[in-house]
C-alpha cells in the first residue's frame, strides 16, 4: 500500500479518475480523456460527473465515493468553488495524488490564499497530494498518461524521448514543450507545478530522477518555495548523472517585481541563485534557446569532463568565430599533433591543418577525405567534441547522402565523442543527421555554448565529493544583538580569530590593555546599541601612545554621548592595530529561499564600487573556501601580483570555512554577519577579523 | 568620362565582360552568364573567349583588345597565371572595375604577395580598380547584375531588398546571405572583397552609403586594412542614417590567430576595435545570429532615439523574461500610467496591467481586446517599441486572421513605432505578420536585444557632433626616446600639467630645487636609456628634508650605476609630491589599424588587476573625454563615492583631451606614451601627471 499514499503514482498511474468530466472532447473536463484515447493510456480511466452514466463512450460514474476502485490519480476539472468539496472527497477516499486545474487561489492573493491553504490541510487528513492548484497538469510521453487539458500530448511530431519539462508556469511551460517539439526533441514527462500548494519543483524532480525514462531535466522557474528542498533533490539528480538545466527568471530588478506579481513566490538574490545553482552542477539557461540547445545536447549522454574541441570547416570565416567563441566559453582547443598536421597537408596541400582544421571549399571535390580528416582529429587531435561546419552545403542533395556517410563511419569508430554539425536547409536532411547522431546547429556560437555546457555537467559528474565542513561548538546566540566584543567571543568559540583586543570600562584599563597588546592600537567605542561605529565617529585608528589612549578613551565616550544620547555604552574597546596585510570582507546573510549564505571579498573599493563577491550556501569545508577565494576577479592581489607578499590563503579559507559552519550551528535566528575587514595577513601568519558585527533575527521576522 | 573611371560603376555597371566566359553554364567562367540570363539583367554581357564566336548563345570575342566597347566591369575567370596578361589588357583598354576570382596571391603568401602587388601597380596604369584577388565577386539583386560565380542570386526565396551585405569571406558571406534569404530578408547588393589588394571594405561602404537601394548595411570582416579609411565611410553611413552591423570577428587570441593563418589580415586589438565601432555608431555582432536579428529588424527603418519598450504577454512567465533581458540591455521599461492601468482593468479584471501588460490566457476568449489595449500602450504608455508574446497560439489558424487584424489597425495608428511579435508555428503565418509590419522572432530575449540596438542606431543619428579636439601647436618629437624632462616639457607644450618639478645635475642644485618647490618631495634618477625607473629603485617617495635630498642623491646615482653601467646619467629629477588626489593613468598606444588610440583607466590595482579600462581614437574633445572617464567601473572612486571628495574631472578630461591632441599631432613616430600615474585633485585644483614616457618607434618600424 506504500505506493498508493506515495507522490510516484503522479507519472504512471495504473488508473484515474476524472472528477467533471464531459462528454466534449474539447472542453476541460473533456480533454484529458479525449486525449488518452487517443495516445492509448493502458490504465482504467474513469470518469465522475453527477449527470451522465457514459462518458466518450467511458462508464461513468455519479461521484467520487461511487468509484469501483480507489484511483491512483484524480484530475480535477470542477470550478473554484467545488473544489473544496471533491478534495474532501478524494481525502476520505484516500487518493494518491490529485491534479487541480482550478485557478482562483493563492495566485489571487487575500482569501485565495486561505481557501489553498485549506485544501491543503483537508488533503492531507487522507494522505493525498496536491499537484496545484492553477496547474496545467502532468502527462507521460511514454505511457500516454495525460493529466492535463493541454495539446501537448497530439502536437505534430510529438514523440517519447529522453527530456523532462518540469515548469511552475503553465503557459511557459507549454511554449517550451512546443519549442523542443518543434526541434525534434523526444519527452519522457510533463509537469507543470502551478502554484505549489503542496507538490513543488523539488518533489517532481525527484520522481524524474527515479523516473527510467528521463535522461535530462529542463526545470523553469519563476520562484524556489522550498530551497534546501530543491538542493537536494538536484544533489540526487547529479548522483544520477541526470543534468538539469534550468530557467530562473526574474534575474533583474524589473524581473522580479514581474515575477512577484505574477505568482505567488519569492524571487531570492538572483547571484545567490547563480552560486547555488553551480554548486549544484545545474546549467542555467537565461534564454528559451540556451535552454533549447543545452537540453537538445545534453539529450545524446555524453558529458566529457575533460572536454576539448577539435573543428573542421570549410570557411576560414567559420573557424575564427568558433575560436572566439570557444575562448569566450572556455573551452579548450588544442593544435593538432604536428605529424598529423604533415599528413593533413600532403593530402590536401591547401588545408590549414591545426585547428580550426580548414579544409577550405576544395573538400568538396573529394568528399572522400572527410572521414580521414575526421579520424586524424579523433584519434591523434583526442577531441572529446567536434564540431563540423559544412555551412548550407552539407544538406545539398548532392552532397548529403555521401558526407553523412564519411561522418558517420568516424563516428562509429569512436561512438564517446559529441558530434555538433553547423547546417542549415532542408529539414529532411537535417533529420537525418540527427538520426546519424550529429546534433544540428544553425549557429556556430551556439553549437559552442551547447559543447561547453556538456563540459560542465560532465565536471559536476566527476568531481571528487567536497571535503565536509569543520565541525564548530553548538552555537547558543544571546537573546538580542551582541557587542562586538561579545560577536568576536561568539565567533572565537568556533576558531575565528580576530585581533588581540580587551574590552575596557575605564581609560586606566584603556592604557593597560595598549600596553599589554603594544602600540599602535585601534579603539572602538562599546555598545550593544551602537552598530555602526564609524558613522558616529566611533572608531579610531592608528593610536600610538598612552597619552593618545587616555585623550582617545574620553572622546569616544563624548562622541557616543553626543550620536546617541540613550544608547548603554560599556566603555571601549582596544585591539592591536594590523598591518600589512590585505583588507578582506567575509559575511553571512539570511537568504529567504537557500537559508545563511557566506560571503568573500576584498575590502575597499573593491566590495564598495566593484561588487567583486563570491557567494555560497552554508556549511562549506576549506577546499570550497579556498576555491571562492580564488575565484575573485581581485585575488592576484592576495596571490602575489606585482611583487606583493602572497597572502595567508589557507587561514583565510579556514577562517571563512569555520564562518560558515558557525552560520549552519546558529539556526534561523541568525540574521547576518559581518567581518569587515578581516585581515589577510602574509603567507603564515593568519588571518584576523578586526571587527565583527552579527545580527539577530527580530522577533516579527 | 568620370563614372568609367571610379568604382561606382560595380554596383550598377551598364555593360560586363566575361573574361574566360564559358558555354557551360555551371562552369566558373559560365556562371555569370547563365545568371544574369535568368535575372534578366539589362545591361550589355560580352563574353571573351579565343575559341568561340558565341558563348550560351551570346556574341563572344577573342580577346578584351577585340571587344566593341569599353565594358563598365569586367569579370575575370581565368587560371591565376593568365591573370596578370589580362589585367594589363583591361589597363590598357582603361576598364573601370575588374573582378578577380582567381586564388593563388597574397592569401597564400610568398611569391603570391608580389604577384598581387603587381596586378594592383599595371590596374592602376589604366586607372582600373581590382576587386579581389580570392573573391566570390558582387550581386545586385536590384538589377539582376551578376558579377559572381555563386548561386545567391537564385536562392529560393531571394528578392530584392534593403539590406546590403559585405564580407571579405566569400564562403562566410554565402552562409549569411543564405540565413538572411532563408529569414525573409529582401538584399539590395552583395559584395564580397577578398583579399583587398585595392577595393577594400571601406570603399565597398561607400559604395552603398550611395546606393539608393541600400538601407542597412551587414559587414562581416576578418580584418581591417584601412583603419581611417573605413572610419570616415562608417561616418558617412551614420550621416546617411544608414545603420551597419559589423561583424568583426578575431575576438580571442585563439580567434585571432586563426584569422591571421586565413587571411593576409592585420587583426588589431580587440577592445580598440570594440571602442571605435561604439565611437561611429556601429551595432557589433559577435554571432551570425545576432547579425541576422539586428539586420531584419534594422530593415524597418526605425530608430528611436528615445527608445522604450511595453510588453504586451499571455505569459507571465514571459513578462519575466522579456523585462530581464530588457534590464540586461539597458532599455527602459516605464509603467502604464495609472488610469490606463485602471481602465485595463475595467475591461479584464484578471490582467496584470503594469508593463509588461499581462492579459493572461483569458485574451484568447476576446481578441477585440488586443487593439484597444495595444492602442492604451502606443497612446498613453508612449512606448516607442513593443513586444507582444503570443506564443504559438498567434499562428494558430483559428486565431491568427483575427489577431492581424486588431494588431494592424492598432499599429496604423502609430507607425512610426518598432513592433515585435514572439510567436512560433506555421511559416505561412508568420510570413503574413511580417507583411503587415510586425517583425516576428521565435526567443523573447533575442528579440529584445534586437530592440535595444534600434536604440543604438537612433542615439547615434541623432547625437549633436562632438565637440572638436583642442588645437595643440605643432609636435616635433625627438630623434630618440626622450628623459622624462623631455618627455614632461613636451607635453607642457600641449597644455598637458605636470608636478612642479626640476631637473637637478648635483646634489646641491637639488636640495636647492625642493626649497623651492616644498617638501615633502619625490625624486626620480634623470636617464635617455632607463625608462622604467622604478624597476631599478630609481625612485624615492616621500622625501621629507634637505638632508634626505642630498643622501637621496647620491643613492639614485648609486642604483643607476649599479643596475646599468653604460646609462648616460644626466641628474636626478626632483618634484612635488602629490597628495590627497586620484591616481589615474592615461596612455597612448599605436594601433595597426587604428593609428593613435588613448586610454584611461583609474591606477595601481584597477588597471593591473581589473583591467579596467576605456580607449578612444585620437583626437578628441574635452566631452568624450569626459564620456570616458565616467564610463569606467571604477568612475565612482572620482564622482564622490562613499564620502570621498569629488576628483576634477573637468581637468582631468581637459588633460586627456590635449593628450588626445598631442598623439594626433605627433604623428606616426609616437609609438607610446604613458603617463603613470596621473593625480587628479579634488575639484578646482587640476591634474598633474607625476610621471611621463614617451616612445620612440624604432627605425624598422
Amino acid at each position: 500500500m506504500t505506493t498508493k499514499n506515495s507522490l510516484s503514482c503522479l507519472l504512471n498511474p495504473r488508473s484515474v479518475a476524472i472528477i467533471g468530466a464531459s462528454n466534449d472532447p474539447d472542453r476541460i473536463g473533456g480533454k484529458p480523456i479525449s486525449t488518452m484515447l487517443a495516445t492509448g493510456y493502458a490504465g482504467r480511466i474513469m470518469p465522475v460527473n453527477p449527470n451522465r452514466r457514459e462518458v466518450q463512450g467511458l462508464e461513468a460514474w455519479p461521484t467520487v465515493a461511487d468509484l469501483p476502485e480507489v484511483p491512483d490519480v484524480a484530475v480535477v476539472a470542477v470550478p473554484a468553488e467545488q473544489v473544496r468539496g471533491v478534495i474532501e472527497q478524494l481525502a476520505e477516499r484516500r487518493v494518491p495524488v490529485a491534479i487541480l486545474f482550478s485557478a482562483g487561489f493563492a495566485e489571487v492573493g487575500g482569501a485565495g490564499v486561505a481557501m489553498q491553504d485549506e485544501l491543503v490541510a483537508i488533503a492531507r487528513r487522507g494522505g493525498t497530494r496536491l499537484l496545484g492548484p492553477n496547474s496545467l497538469g502532468c502527462v507521460n510521453l511514454h505511457t500516454g498518461f495525460v493529466g492535463s487539458f493541454t495539446t501537448l500530448a497530439r502536437l505534430d511530431g510529438v514523440f517519447p524521448g529522453n527530456v523532462a519539462v518540469i515548469s511552475q508556469s503553465g503557459a511557459y511551460g507549454s511554449h517550451l514543450v512546443s519549442s523542443l517539439v518543434d526541434a525534434g526533441v523526444g519527452l519522457s514527462g510533463v509537469v507543470m507545478t502551478g502554484n505549489e500548494a503542496d507538490v513543488s519543483l523539488a518533489d517532481v524532480v525527484r520522481l524524474m530522477v527515479d523516473d527510467p525514462n528521463t535522461g535530462v531535466i529542463a526545470l523553469y522557474s519563476e520562484g524556489i518555495h522550498d530551497g534546501d528542498g530543491l538542493a537536494d533533490a538536484l544533489k540526487a539528480a547529479r548522483a544520477a548523472r541526470k543534468p538539469v538545466v534550468m530557467m530562473k527568471v526574474g534575474r533583474s530588478e524589473v524581473g522580479s517585481a514581474a515575477a512577484q506579481s505574477h505568482t505567488a513566490s519569492i524571487a531570492g538574490n538572483d547571484a545567490v541563485v547563480d552560486a547555488v545553482l553551480e554548486e549544484l552542477g545545474v546549467v542555467r539557461a537565461n534564454t528559451t534557446e540556451q535552454m533549447l540547445d543545452i537540453v537538445r545536447l545534453a539529450g545524446r549522454g555524453i558529458f566529457p569532463a575533460e572536454n576539448t574541441l577539435g573543428v573542421v570547416t570549410l570557411s576560414g570565416g567559420a573557424g575564427v568565430i568558433i575560436s572566439d567563441a570557444a575562448e569566450e566559453y572556455g573551452l579548450p582547443m588544442p593544435e593538432m599533433p604536428a605529424a598529423a598536421q604533415a599528413r593533413m597537408l600532403e593530402r590536401l596541400p591547401i588545408c590549414s591543418p591545426r585547428n580550426p582544421v580548414d579544409t577550405t571549399g576544395q573538400f568538396l571535390n573529394d568528399p572522400t577525405l572527410v572521414r580521414p580528416f575526421l579520424e586524424m582529429m579523433l584519434d591523434e587531435g583526442g577531441y572529446r567534441s567536434i564540431v563540423a561546419f559544412f555551412s548550407y552545403v552539407a544538406t545539398m542533395p548532392a552532397v548529403a547522402p555521401m558526407l553523412r556517410e564519411q561522418l558517420t563511419r568516424a563516428r562509429e569508430r569512436f561512438p564517446d565523442r559529441l558530434y555538433v554539425l553547423v547546417t542549415r536547409g532542408a529539414r529532411e536532411a537535417i533529420r537525418e543527421y540527427e538520426a546519424a547522431g550529429f546534433t544540428v546547429f544553425e549557429d556556430p556560437s551556439r553549437a559552442v555554448a551547447a559543447i561547453a555546457a556538456m563540459g560542465r555537467f560532465g565536471r559536476a559528474f566527476a568531481a571528487a565529493p567536497a571535503a565536509p565542513a569543520p565541525s564548530v561548538p553548538a552555537v547558543t546566540l544571546p537573546a538580542q544583538t551582541p557587542t562586538e566584543a561579545q560577536a568576536k567571543a561568539l565567533l572565537a568559540e568556533a576558531g575565528i580569530a580576530s585581533a588581540p583586543e580587551r574590552s575596557c570600562a575605564t581609560g586606566d584599563a584603556a592604557v593597560l590593555a595598549a600596553r599589554e597588546i603594544g602600540f599602535p592600537v585601534v579603539m572602538k567605542i562599546l555598545s550593544p546599541d551602537i552598530l555602526h561605529k564609524s558613522e558616529i565617529g566611533g572608531v579610531l585608528l592608528d593610536v600610538r601612545d598612552e597619552a593618545a589612549v587616555r585623550a582617545g578613551f574620553d572622546t569616544l565616550l563624548e562622541r557616543a554621548r553626543q550620536a546617541a544620547p540613550d544608547a548603554r555604552i560599556e566603555g571601549v574597546l582596544v585591539a592591536k592595530q594590523l598591518s600589512g596585510g590585505v583588507e578582506c570582507i567575509m559575511g553571512i546573510n539570511r537568504d529567504p529561499v537557500f537559508g545563511p549564505i557566506a560571503m568573500f571579498g576584498l575590502g575597499g573599493v573593491f566590495v564598495e564600487v566593484l561588487k567583486d563577491v563570491v557567494f555560497h550556501r552554508c556549511p562549506f569545508g576549506e577546499d570550497v573556501a579556498e576555491q571562492m577565494i580564488r575565484s575573485i576577479k581581485g585575488a592576484p592581489l592576495l596571490l602575489g601580483a606585482r611583487g606583493r607578499p602572497v597572502a595567508d590563503i589557507p587561514a583565510l579559507a579556514r577562517t571563512l570555512s569555520r564562518l560558515s559552519a558557525f552560520a549552519a550551528a546558529a539556526g534561523p535566528r541568525l540574521q547576518s554577519v559581518d567581518l569587515n575587514p578581516v585581515f589577510a595577513m602574509p603567507a603564515g601568519e593568519g588571518a584576523y577579523a578586526a571587527d565583527a558585527v552579527i545580527e539577530i533575527r527580530g522577533e516579527g521576522a
